[in-house]
């Protein structure tokens, strides 16, 4: 299984069969687990393709530590970086939701530019303003950028790709070789493989993912650099951002490479080791140093053009092909000369880069054998899912008008910038069509989202922990704190919810503390409920212990009748496992929501209803109301879709009406006795209106109950004139996305309150 | 509706008639609702009958502060205090509960004296040692009462009866009137006509409850003194322990009351206002002071002996009584002459109290008159389950052969001291029959239970929030905390254990914190499950995500087939939301407690099992084993019924075995895959045995999930010979009984340690 190699010190010696091993490693199945990441390159622009002359949005944090959202070169210039990832799906719902970040947070007139190539430029070089970072050294070395290559140069943009092989792959291939017997020295050898092969056969690449046909006004200092037809890339032709010619790096093995890398920043023709500009970066940490302690981790593939016919520049299939061309490169022999295997590689890949993009490649033998033998290989490892993604490679292949840069040649100067302006347009229009979901994320609850939203804007380091269990990872500045939907924290003790949990326990420790709550008793069974009825003189309340969303929840305005009661507590029975009978408070009812020792915000919920305008059926009103965007599935939109079931129906007769009633102009009429949000009700903010005193009642309630985060339930009899309220629930997990999108009235952004709560040092 | 009455001032003036106003009040039938508590004084004793010469037990904590056990004259005098309670059976839960910790505390050759009259005495009066109480104020007065009374007139037993009238029934009665405006005044006033009538009726009551027909050795100091005959209550007539005959305190008002108490004090007749005795006394708070702060909040009853026939001393058919009684004594009239009637409740009171029990009462007429005048009331007011108690009272009356009293004296000399002996025999051999329940409390939780019972003894006071829940409340030197199932408290933070409860999360966690768990992949239904079939190379574990007593858990000790797989995937998709399949890790699984940053139990869990003897079969085996005490109810009992259902019927085929299979001597046989407690396991306790390097690794695993209770389990390939451990799972409430009652091994006392993490300062 032993064949030549070239060994990590460079020299030729004996070598794995390293198709050999992956087929044995029996793991290839998984090349679509690579761990994956994106960073995505774009200018702003203005609504009329101009760079935007505006600083980084505030509102994206600070960049001195900002995961997710940094400039590079020029302080118009972002760069969207995802996390890493064990799948395309999860790479992807993080590129959506970095996306819809960052276009909402741009001014309302800004837009993404879609193109690797730059808009327009300034004339003068020196009117691209370079990124205003806080750190001396990071300006400097844009200054000194700018002094070598000029800063119109810097402005292309691009999509960087971070390659990991699976670590079960790369274990287990390791564990069938014997050369070498350190798991790290092995794994950079695999990438220093993989390295070389993509720097021999990047062309494919160039030639798939070639996206920068023209370029517009400014960008060519000089009139005769400027190419005399569109050409496939230019970004990745020598007339794009490259080095020097005398820079050059050896990927013959690791030392080399390092040494190099020394020698050239030593003699002073680079700055820094970052200069170093190539297709294929070696990458290990943060540092160039981190490569000399533990060799490589991963490699980052630098070559990929924006593709501007998809809002997040590349697309899935995409991402499918980078994947199975990695584990291609690894699978594929070497050619024993090294140095033959590099010129070539240049020489395919500047060909491909300046041909036109309407004609078939001169490297059109070399790419169909490439192909061929990709197939070969995925039959051979039996990779599902593989077919698609190569078929689509070798359409392109043989039909150049298929390729990115093809297609965006078929239009003229004016359509080109047209072109890239109404695609930013509608990449921002779709993305934020739906603007309180976080876009990748839109199966979590609202609150989640919105706190996720809010962490990535900020700057906070999210881990998905358990999609489905709403629960996440949050890190700033080191420290880690997790939430479960969106306000469930380490900051409140774990029986205070508990407590809250159980309306008995939590009327009895308040009532104990001297605050008015409903009298009541508990009644166990439907046996217990006839011998206590004779009891009941006054409206009453009959709700399950334990509840959730107010089901089986019986009001009684006026005493019931002994049947009417013995059927509310059977109802309440359904839904828990006991039952409260208490006592009705009327008065209206107000949520106010405390987190850490605040009221945050204070809304007053109005049963699901419709106001009637002289023409409409009922039930065209409430089809109406429901159509609205901001109503959908309980937890998943600010307001939830009004039922139009039997309950409705019944409290719709109660009132003489049906769904065919036609009701005046200004009529409301209520289709639920409860106000809850989940069953149809609107929110109204009443924050600003609260009196303090009922605010300080709220807060003290909440601070006996010793929760950091509660929503409680006051009802009050006259808001204006006597200081009376009435304690009738306390929530351990309140809904925040009532307040942040209410019906009526101010917003309160509570998930932002949660990431203050849970990091008071972050800059908001 | 207002007639005359006697006014707070002592005046004659407008009464109010109680009659109508309880009657419009509609809330009499909640007075076997009153607020009441019962003190129950006791001596501890030898097994030979003679008092005991011991100090209080030390493992009841500290008499500065015991809310529950209090030592009263003398050391061996134990006072057991309930709290306040809503109801009959409440009190009698507590009294249940209070005399378990008590008789578990005792030496094992201590018992509690169960009559109200001393066991055999000293000679000499300073044999008798004093209580040895931290406060010198408190031995100070107790020597002073040896002076004044002697120590043996103090070394009587009886029963204190607090009594407070339903706060509602006050309340309506209240608002039912207009004589008073002020409600503390008008409580006062209900408080004082009750008090005098029963002063004058107390009679009844020796009548009934008279219990202390006959004294022991040396309790009267000259033979003289001791009654020729057996009487109904010697505690109860001037042979008692009384004041001397110049004590005399006017019950005409509250002010006439406490101007009387002031001037005995002042004039050194008594030292405090405390050593005035009366068969009620007038209670607000806990010193006379509060009396003239707020007017009387509730009274106490002195007047009652212990009935030897109930473990407590008391039974709850005559605290009923007793309530109707205090409720009546509000009801009936008084005549106006005050004076008068107080001459005749005391002559009343002596003459029944030195009758000869089996003799009927001279005061027959008049008992029978006040037993018609209940029955009116209880008619009028419609209270039920009153009948059988007044009709038990009238039975008393006509029958003397039915007293306590009379019962007692059926017996000669030695029977005498050999009934009290058995009885306080059999009273703590039937109190301590099941050793790890809570009496009062055995529906709870077993862990809840014994918390309680630490609780208890320590001197914590408990307050039982919600029984069904399992959620009581703990108040020690002004602090208190909350405590569900028995370790679920403020300490923990909310969102650990909602980690906890997803076991991909915890895992998730781990892993990354660098702790070994068994590799997996979660599996959404079952079409995931077909796909992933292929994929299982080795043993593996199906599981449910969110679990509960290991429902729905599969093991495969070798690779399944996939229709094996499926199923056991079907299987747990029943228990829970999705599916975990790892790999099964081979070797022993331990429980690793960890509470407070500390491991304080290790235990090894054996999976259901039986062992022959060569002649029983399985089926009689295991219900040999079922049989023991320590065998019930999953957190009922420390060990479970081992259940003889298919599942173990199919494990026994699949050794070739059945129900009537007779098994060699010492051949184990086991009857589940899995080894919890809860499907009848057996536990074996391990916690000096593990070696250090475990309990490290696990106590890290908690501290990194940021748990301060949780019950981690590790599997151990090798105990001896390597350290190399994998954590399969973290519990949030781990079990605490089964470390408390192991099977085999050392018991470890984990709800004291709940307690002393609650309570850092508590002395246990």
């Amino acid at each position: 299984m032993i064949t030549k190699m070239i060994l990590s010190n460079g020299q030729y010696g004996e070598k794995m069969n390293f198709k050999e091993l992956i087929k044995h490693s029996n793991q290839a199945t998984i090349v679509f687990n690579s761990r994956i990441g994106v960073e995505r390159e774009s200018q702003r622009i203005s609504q009329d393709g101009r760079l935007a002359q505006t600083d980084h949005p505030k509102s994206l944090g600070s960049r001195l530590y900002h995961p997710y959202v940094q400039t590079d070169f020029a302080e118009s210039q972002m760069e969207m970086i995802t996390p890493v990832c064990g799948s395309i799906d999860e790479l992807f719902d993080w590129l959506a939701a970095i996306h819809k970040v960052v276009l909402q947070s741009l001014p309302d007139d800004e837009l993404l530019w879609p193109l690797s190539m730059p808009p327009a430029l300034p004339q003068l070089d020196g009117d691209i303003p370079l990124a205003k970072l806080d750190k001396f050294e990071d300006v400097l070395y844009r200054r000194y950028l700018s002094q070598v290559y000029g800063r119109k140069k810097q402005m292309v943009s691009g999509i960087h790709f971070n390659y990991e092989l699976p670590d079960s792959l790369m274990q287990s291939v390791f564990n069938q070789q014997n050369e070498f017997s350190d798991f790290n020295l092995f794994k950079t050898n695999i990438y220093m493989k993989i390295s070389r092969n993509y720097m021999h056969y990047r062309f494919m690449i160039t030639y798939l993912f070639g996206a920068s046909p023209y370029a517009f006004a400014n960008y060519f200092s000089q009139s005769d650099q400027v190419p005399r037809e569109p050409i496939r890339s230019i970004r990745n032709s020598r007339l794009g951002y490259v080095n020097k010619e005398d820079i050059s790096v050896s990927f013959q093995s690791l030392d080399n490479y390092l040494s190099d890398l020394h020698k050239l920043v030593h003699e002073g023709k680079l700055i820094e080791e970052k200069e170093f500009y190539s297709a294929v970066r070696l990458r290990a940490g943060n540092q160039v140093s981190d490569l000399d302690d533990h060799g490589i981790d991963y490699l980052e593939l630098r070559n990929i053009d924006v593709n501007p016919f998809d809002e997040y520049g590349v697309n899935k299939r995409e991402i499918k092909f980078l994947e199975l061309f990695m584990l291609f490169m690894l699978w594929t022999d070497e050619t024993p000369d090294y140095n033959l295997e590099m010129r070539e590689g240049n020489v395919f890949n500047e060909t491909v880069a300046k041909e036109n993009p309407n004609e078939q490649t001169k490297l059109f033998v070399q790419a169909m054998h490439l192909i061929t033998d990709i197939r070969t290989m995925t039959n051979e490892l039996n990779i599902d899912g593989a077919t698609d993604v190569v078929d689509w490679a070798e359409s392109l292949i043989k039909n150049p008008a298929l390729t990115l840069a093809s297609k965006m040649v078929d239009t003229s100067a004016t359509d080109k910038l047209q072109f890239a302006i109404r695609t930013a347009q509608s990449n921002k229009v779709d993305t934020l069509s739906v603007p309180y979901q976080l876009n990748g994320f839109e199966n979590m609850e609202l609150s989640t989202q919105q706190l996720i939203f809010d962490a990535i804007q900020k700057g906070v380091t999210v881990s998905i922990i358990d999609k489905n269990d709403q629960l996440i990872g949050l890190e700033f500045n080191g420290n880690k704190r997790y939430v479960k939907n969106g306000n469930m924290t380490d900051l409140d003790s774990y029986v205070v919810p508990l407590i809250m949990k159980n309306k008995l326990a939590t009327k009895k420790i308040l009532s104990n503390a001297g605050f008015n709550v409903p009298a009541g008793v508990e009644l166990m069974n439907l046996s217990d409920a006839k011998s206590y009825a004779s009891q009941i003189s006054s409206a009453i309340v009959v709700k399950p212990k334990s509840m959730n969303y107010r089901l089986g929840v019986s009001v009684f305005h006026h005493q019931p009748t002994k049947d009417e009661f013995l059927a509310a507590v059977s109802r309440a029975l359904k839904a828990g496992d006991s039952v409260l009978v208490e006592e009705l408070i009327e008065g209206t009812e107000f949520r106010f929501f405390v987190i850490n020792h605040e009221v945050k915000a204070v809304l007053k919920r109005m049963p699901a209803n419709v106001t009637g305008d002289g023409s409409h059926t009922i039930a065209e009103l409430v089809q109406r109301k429901n159509a609205s965007l901001m109503r959908g599935v309980v937890d998943r939109a600010p307001l939830t879709k009004i039922n139009m079931g039997t309950l409705e129906r019944k409290i719709l007769a109660s009132q003489n009406l049906s769904w065919s009633s036609i009701l005046n102009v200004g009529q409301t009429v209520y289709l639920r006795e409860n106000s809850n949000i989940s069953t149809g009700g609107d929110s109204i903010d009443c924050t600003d209106e609260m009196a303090d005193y009922y605010k300080q009642y709220a807060l003290n309630a909440v601070e006996t109950l010793g929760a950091v985060v509660c929503g409680i339930d006051l009802v009050i009899p006259d808001i204006n004139d006597t200081q009376r309220a009435t304690i009738i629930e306390a929530n351990f997990n309140p809904a925040m996305h009532m307040h942040m999108y209410p019906y009526q009235g101010k917003s309160h952004r509570l998930t932002l309150d949660v990431l203050k709560m849970l990091f008071p040092t972050l800059k908001v």
